[in-house]
């Protein structure tokens, strides 16, 4: 039998629509886990779950196989439709619109793991209903486990994403929707309050703002990446959360030098993959570029005592 | 002759009426020249310019006798009221509603500086008038000065606030505030924009989300510090622009490794301001809370390479 993957994650592979106040993409391939895994790609093997359809075509699974993407756990079903999202942002960028969603496959998705999968040390739930997050969780002993979620879950179905919260390692969530998990305004109080109901960590992600860390016994901060042109921000938090477990399950530890490090890797990953449509920038990155901005991230965080 | 001020600051001195959800204070002391120099007090000496009536007492005068801030440029109306202003903050704390602004005394401000206050090499015209602020511009020899203003000038006074602007070293800002200024939604190339107009150094206030620097040459940012409880946010700005400017002046350099540092205390400053109403928290502050706050901001925002 094959060694395991170091990193596993599920969620939607989607193709999408977007409308952003540079340009339009009729077919713009997307879900969470299609960013996820190319930006975790550059730091590790990593393996997706999910589930197309016919018109997913040999040309769009190309952006796993030429990064290198395991997908033996890539479902493809015979006459359905693939996931398809159709959104608009505004010039602050900072929310989409929803305009469609159309679940096609994704409505009867059955997450099925190879044996090799089920052994990965590290595992992303992408933002997926709670139940299915759980049933993916419970098939995989892994070491260490992250999730994210959205508002719609947190709205419709709270218990079950309690449920799911209370089994995993980290959070990784939007600002917005950490508040509103925690009934809690001030971020610093939620984020609190989210610790006391399963995970050792959550991650806050805040697109132009940064991102931040919180432990029981520590705090992380940073700023994010000064871009002048933000064109796409469509999987900014999946890349994020790509970086940051890519370099994760890369290092093997889960210390605290190494999750600092892993924050401001996934600030990396989104800087770039929110430079053009879909995952486009990224397809074309060069690992001397996640470096360059690595270091760049040092140097305008940093000041003398 | 006596030696030149270090710092001078013109701006309001107010009363304000505050309603936060966590409290209302019929009688608050505020204004943007109160909180400036209260803040800066705690790194050099520092000279108020500015107006109040009779109805502001000795006793609330005392809020810069208490702190050493010298008042020989504080102008007393007699039979005239102190600027008013009432306002309320929703539970996101991030914009404050205006009910109400009397200017009264503050309508006929003429800034009067003796000639020590002129001397001075380090001045901050907080906002107000823009025409006002490049008057009191004009009379002072300093070697630095910076400024702040508000959306309400940008709208209205437009053309007289890029005068005043093409005369300072540095602009302090809110994050919508140079965005509106400068007629474009990223924060990155709006701040560029800005630095063609005049200004070395645009210092961008974010708020909850930390504070960003913006040279032709470089940038540097921070996040703000993890408050568990904001109780009222009125003032945080201008005690960040004194905790910025008092450094400097105290430091009396005006380099790169300086500013970076200015930008932390007036972040520390700015984080003690909001803890309770008026100056509150700052009046009772020790010299070694400072020093504490701004170790923490160096921990919380660090990562190895």
């Amino acid at each position: 039998m094959s060694s395991p993957t170091p990193l596993i994650v599920v969620g939607s592979v989607a193709i999408d629509s977007i409308r952003t106040p540079f340009g339009a993409r009729e077919r713009s391939l997307g879900g969470a886990a299609l960013h996820f895994s190319v930006s975790a790609s550059f730091f590790t093997e990593v393996s997706v779950v999910a589930v197309v359809g016919d018109d997913f075509t040999d040309e769009d699974e190309a952006v796993f196989h030429e990064r290198r993407v395991n997908t033996e756990n890539l479902q493809r079903i015979s006459g359905g439709k693939t996931f398809r999202w159709v959104g608009e942002y505004g010039f602050d960028l900072n929310t989409a619109r929803t305009l469609d969603t159309q679940l096609n496959v994704f409505a009867d998705f059955q997450p099925a793991l190879s044996e090799t999968a089920k052994k990965s040390p590290f595992l992303f739930l992408a933002n997926i209903q709670p139940s299915l997050q759980r049933k993916v969780r419970e098939q995989v002993d892994a070491r260490f486990v992250a999730m994210d979620t959205m508002n719609y879950w947190i709205e419709q179905t709270r218990d079950e994403l309690l449920k799911t919260i209370g089994v995993v390692d980290a959070l990784i969530i939007n600002d917005a929707e950490v508040r509103e998990l925690a009934g809690e305004p001030n971020l610093i109080r939620a984020a609190r309050k989210i610790l006391t109901l399963g995970p050792q960590i959550i991650v806050v992600k805040r697109g132009e703002y940064g991102a931040a860390y919180f432990t029981r016994d520590s705090y992380f901060a940073t700023p994010a990446f000064p871009l002048e042109s933000v064109f796409d921000p469509t999987g900014a938090g999946d890349s994020f959360a790509g970086g940051f477990m890519g370099y994760l399950a890369q290092a093997d530890k889960i210390d605290e030098t190494t999750m600092r490090r892993s924050v401001i890797y996934g600030s990396v990953m989104a800087s770039y993959n929110v430079e053009e449509f879909s995952c486009d920038r990224l397809r074309r990155l060069r690992p001397e570029e996640i470096r360059q901005r690595f270091h760049r991230f040092k140097e305008f965080t940093h000041f003398e005592i």
